[in-house]
């Protein structure tokens, strides 16, 4: 397999790689300014199998940065610029990375003990190499990036993403989706989480222009959709409700073909109103172990199969499982995925890699299950989930009830300690208007069983979320003990 | 890698599969169909492994019988169909083939000392198996299909292709020529050469219609074109010329977004007609060893770069070699190449696979060159191969013929210019005694496809020859031209 930006560039040289603050970028660009940073990284004594840090935010540079340790051989370690710098040292020194690529702005996050490069001196820098190494092929079994993601439970864990992987992610991706040399892809979705670098292989890959943006705005990401020509857009939950609502009672153009929207299921009410404005959703669920989807819903089969993730991609396979057996359809279990997208495992971390993977099946931790026809529902993650006196309760479905009350913004629910129960339901609400907490536990009494109730309401104005505008449970749960 | 077949059922069990003889079947149905083929193909004693051999024609049967054999693990050998007796059973026992599966029809090619099935029999017999096994995943360095191809002397070579070569074949070409799940794409040409068979594993990979033709008939692929929505359609340069002559003043809907065009360089006036036309010929360049097409050239770039075969597909490489070293820009040679839809080797001929496959590197035997933007230009098929009407005829074999027939003392064969076919066989002979053309074109239809017995006899005193008395076919050609 030759290098993928190399080959691009040979094939379509002049097509436009990458659009970033209204300009244009080609292939040729984008590959002769890779050529000068492996240069420069050379000159500074990063080498082939070195893993390299990156802490940047989204731009050309970041994906230059990207390419270019591909290029040289080097891995990728895709570091997160809202952690904490404590956060960070963790991930670097765990990793043994040998240094920190990082943007003047995030200078302050990487402590004084950890060597790192900034991008302008690196390229003022007249330091040349003569000797430098650019991997013509790349071997789709060798590590080219890491990305550290939490477990349910203590440290995280590096996720070790192949060259292999990466390829037939985007391969999956497009024999499901299809592919057109005029698509465009939107990324507002950080390049150092697997949605936003995976946008920026399937560009290489399939030659293809990303439209990439610093962060989200859905002012700025409607106004691109039809400037750009946006064709496929990455987004999750929270970013697609605000963008339908800034779109207001305008409609979005018809070359705007996949709005791809990860990060959990996604609330009957948006599906619906997607629907309605006719807005081509294709639901999708995957990790930052499957290296981006690996089971997608299409627009035909989202209301038939409302709240389904849909079914694998071409090469991949899911199962339920539950104590080593499959389940019969409809029976949740924990999901259980197989494909060439899929992580060989947790750098260094044997113990966890084996835990997760048994006999070429990767184990999820998530619960769901798969009806009768193929489609998998997810359930809930499984850290997230809640047993409350012996029964499962899944925080989405509570959510799904709370946000399809007219006075709800935003929910996220959590299980609270509860002496008689073990856990309880708590939900956190973002009003639209001002609503009590009793209508809320009365609407809720329609719709759910008792026990899940949740057994207390906590009005906020914003719920935390990450770089990817995901729900962190997590958070809200800190919020609760900080507030008792 | 999940079974294709399998897999693309589960998927979009609703979607057509197959578009023959004005009928639709889904892959569900296609699906059921097979599974009863392996079913009764169990029960015949055919088992994993085997090499079972196809003799039939395009057809929905013909289809079945190769994702059947493949479901059970057997290795399709595709038979030609317009090969004469011997010609088959040379082929059946050079493989070890186990059984013929037959058309009606073609019972006859099949000579007694050969195992044979037929279909109908097949079809209607009551034996069934309890123990069937159904290959759940494909191994993709396993041999799925193997054909047989001439080389430039002596016998025909057994070329395997792997699960694999047919699948990045697959990838290779959506990379190029885009996906869409409303593609549909026209197979006139024969499932039993790679143009034909690579149609009907993008079918399953894709999740595509096929719209199968028994042959060709220009009036009727005209027809289909429009009536059955075809976006892309498979052709060689005879089949071209025969279509625009046909289709006469009128133009082809644009949904027809690829014309693929294969099986030796196009005449300039052929694609000016077709720029005119305004029909978006992809020329492309590929053999029975690169499992189809392995370097293509976009219609924006036919006229740029008129007689260029074009770039390669996303995974592939080539290169131009003399005497083992790289060719500058422009500097004709040998065209190598590599990928992973490239054959492991020839089976049974080690010694053949190790002249061809070197570090890697496939060395077609055809010359060409690639310009400094790297477009390959192919000069020569293997020197001396004839392209007639889509078949590749290998002098040699002709030759090899001619010299069995005691009047002959010499023979040498060569392509010359046919308005209908592109090229026919013409053979120069050395006489013993006295005998009459016709003799020997009567001893040729005993031994030959039809296709490839000469279309003119020329009887000469000496055949030109090198220093080491090799046949100099190049010199053949001038005589011709000098003789017009």
């Amino acid at each position: 397999m030759p290098n993928w930006l190399v080959q691009r560039t040979y094939l379509t040289p002049d097509r436009i790689a990458v659009r970033f603050k209204e300009e244009n970028y080609t292939f040729k660009q984008i590959h002769d300014k890779v050529m000068i940073f492996c240069q420069r990284l050379s000159a500074e004594g990063i080498k082939h199998r070195d893993i390299v840090a990156v802490l940047m935010r989204n731009s050309v540079e970041m994906m230059a940065a990207v390419h270019a340790l591909n290029s040289i051989g080097a891995v990728a370690l895709l570091l997160n610029h809202r952690l904490t710098q404590r956060e960070i040292q963790w991930q670097v020194e765990d990793s043994g990375a040998k240094c920190v690529l990082v943007d003047e702005e995030f200078k302050e996050l990487v402590c004084s003990s950890i060597t790192y490069i900034t991008l302008e001196p690196l390229h003022n820098s007249d330091k040349m190499t003569a000797d430098i190494y650019i991997q013509r092929e790349f071997p789709l079994d060798r590590v080219a990036t890491i990305m550290y993601t939490s477990g349910t439970t203590g440290n995280p864990k590096a996720v070790q993403q192949t060259y292999g992987n990466h390829w037939w992610s985007a391969v999956g991706s497009a024999l499901n989706l299809g592919l057109s040399e005029k698509d465009c892809w939107l990324a507002a979705v950080p390049l150092f989480h697997i949605s936003g670098l995976s946008i920026l292989y399937r560009s290489v890959i399939y030659g293809i222009t990303v439209v990439l943006h610093t962060g989200f705005d859905e002012k700025r990401i409607n106004l691109s959709i039809i400037k750009d020509k946006v064709t496929i857009i990455s987004v999750v939950t929270a970013m697609l409700t605000k963008l339908l609502n800034e779109l207001g009672p305008s409609y979005y153009p018809n070359y705007l073909r996949c709005v791809l929207l990860g990060g959990g299921p996604a609330p009957v009410s948006l599906l619906e109103k997607c629907k309605e404005k006719e807005i081509p959703v294709f639901q999708t669920y995957g990790m930052t172990e499957t290296s981006s989807q690996i089971v997608t819903l299409s627009p035909e089969d989202s209301l038939k199969k409302l709240g389904s993730a849909g079914k694998p991609l071409f090469p991949c396979q899911i199962q339920i499982r539950k104590d080593g057996n499959m389940c019969a359809p409809n029976e949740p279990g924990e999901i259980v995925v197989k494909g060439p997208n899929v992580t060989r495992g947790y750098y260094k971390r044997e113990d966890e890699t084996a835990k997760s993977i048994r006999d070429g099946w990767f184990y999820t931790g998530d619960f769901g299950y798969i009806d009768e026809e193929g489609f998998l529902y997810v359930l809930d993650r499984r850290s997230d989930l809640i047993i409350s006196g012996g029964e499962n309760i899944y925080p989405a479905e509570i959510e799904n009830i709370l946000l399809s009350h007219p006075s709800v913004k935003e929910a996220g629910v959590i299980g609270i300690q509860n002496a008689k129960w073990g856990q309880v339901p708590c939900g956190f609400i973002v009003r639209n208007n001002f609503v009590q907490a009793e209508e809320l536990l009365n609407f809720c009494e329609q719709h759910l069983a008792k026990y899940k109730i949740p057994r207390k309401i906590v009005f906020v104005k914003a719920l935390p979320r990450n770089a990817s505008n995901k729900l962190v449970r997590r958070k809200l749960k800190e919020m609760i003990s900080e507030g008792e």
